[in-house]
């Protein structure tokens, strides 16, 4: 599994003042866990701040860099915050992300072509947010031909399928695991991701609910997640599954994780 | 998901002494608790009382059809014990269980063929334990066709592809999941069952890795288990494993599980 850290993003309550007021220390120190928890990549978001976002954007690209190792992910749907906040990127990013809405993908095509970015690429499109694996299975050929006739390899392009809440149709999640397996099987080699806490919204017990889901997209084929990699329940639950996947010789990772304490919750 | 309920097993060192000293009580509660918490089978098992098995069955047979509606899953490898009991079995048994072993095989069948017991099926042959998914098809595909061929309905046939410790063959845990999936994709109507806690013998946090590979078989296509009901964890589990997987209208056991306070452990 790769894991994006999300916990950099000004759209959670703990962290907005946090990136406000540009707290190097405190921007530094969630960077740091994450990287040490198992991120492989660090979100980095400041939507909410109209007009100042590339501001915003760019301090954390270089306050992250400037403590961990592995690359962020820049988190917007603006162009010309994206064409800044590359440029004080060292190293390759991850943008998060494209879609198949006409000026979104129109706007951030041209910028991934020629590069070796990675990108987060939604199934959505400008007649809204696709219901069943049949709908995200034409938005998703649609990105993939798109984004690899612009010679993006699939190995750079995670799908995000987008995930929906059971609360409000039962057959969400279903659609959702029926999707990552297609994409594997018809695209092999491209990534999918997620952020998969939406599918419990509404109902109770969701972290319960979350953890079995992923462990259920995971086998499906799922090979990245948006995520909190501070969530402990959440990660023994990510190594026990692909343990289990026949990913992890003599039960190595396992073991190491039951050793550092991971499964004591 | 349809479940075996597996407390009343002689082998089990807590209810050894209740069944040899024929304590009804003792019996009675263990039977109706399981049937209370999700069973649909009790299984009785005095396989230890070696020359008293019959006798201890039909005492047990009678003691929980006494007390609970479901019907009974006789273990035993024993013909002469199974004619026996059969007899006093009121309503069809589910039989625990025949295998490709040729002695086991050529009892067992006349006693299935006609009836409409079901069986659970073991993938062994007299060539041992198969460990691959190919193999366990080998076997499971002559032990289904056999069975047809005697007119046993692909309904009453249980698939058992024997789960092995992932602590000594790190691939087992996916042979055994890719053994569920095509099972249920070349003999669609055939069940598939299974006593899983196997997986995690000789690791540590056997619980995490026992309810994550419930999941993860469910997502394949598990559609039975030989397990203790009252395991809150592991019922919660399935419960959310099937909602997830769109088995669950309106999210309803889901959330009648979690009023009646099966998510509080």
């Amino acid at each position: 599994m790769q894991i994006v850290g999300e916990l950099i993003n000004a759209s959670r309550k703990k962290i907005r003042n946090e990136i406000k007021e540009k707290n190097y220390d405190e921007i530094a120190r969630v960077a740091k866990e994450q990287a040490a928890n198992g991120a492989d990549f660090i979100d980095v978001n400041a939507g909410i701040f109209v007009g100042g976002e590339a501001d915003y954007v760019k301090w954390l690209i270089k306050t992250v860099q400037e403590n961990v190792e592995i690359p962020c992910c820049i988190d917007t749907p603006d162009p010309e915050v994206l064409e800044e906040a590359v440029k004080v990127h060292k190293g390759m990013p991850m943008l998060n992300s494209i879609s198949l809405e006409k000026d979104r993908w129109e706007k951030m095509l041209p910028m991934l072509e020629g590069t070796d970015m990675k990108v987060i690429a939604l199934c959505m499109s400008d007649e809204g947010m696709p219901y069943t694996k049949d709908d995200r299975m034409k938005i998703a050929g649609k990105l993939i031909n798109g984004l690899t006739q612009k010679g993006i390899a699939l190995d750079n392009i995670y799908v995000d399928p987008l995930v929906q809440p059971i609360g409000t149709g039962d057959k969400f999640g279903i659609e959702f695991l029926n999707t990552i397996e297609a994409l594997n099987e018809e695209f092999k080699g491209v990534h999918t991701i997620c952020g998969l806490s939406n599918v419990s919204y509404g109902i109770p017990k969701r972290k319960l609910a979350n953890q079995t889901f992923m462990t259920m997209a995971i086998t499906k084929g799922l090979d990245s997640a948006i995520m909190n990699p501070m969530d402990k329940k959440m990660m023994a639950n990510i190594i026990a599954t692909e343990t289990l996947l026949g990913r992890d010789p003599f039960c190595e990772k396992y073991m190491n994780a039951y050793r550092e304490g991971l499964f004591e919750y």
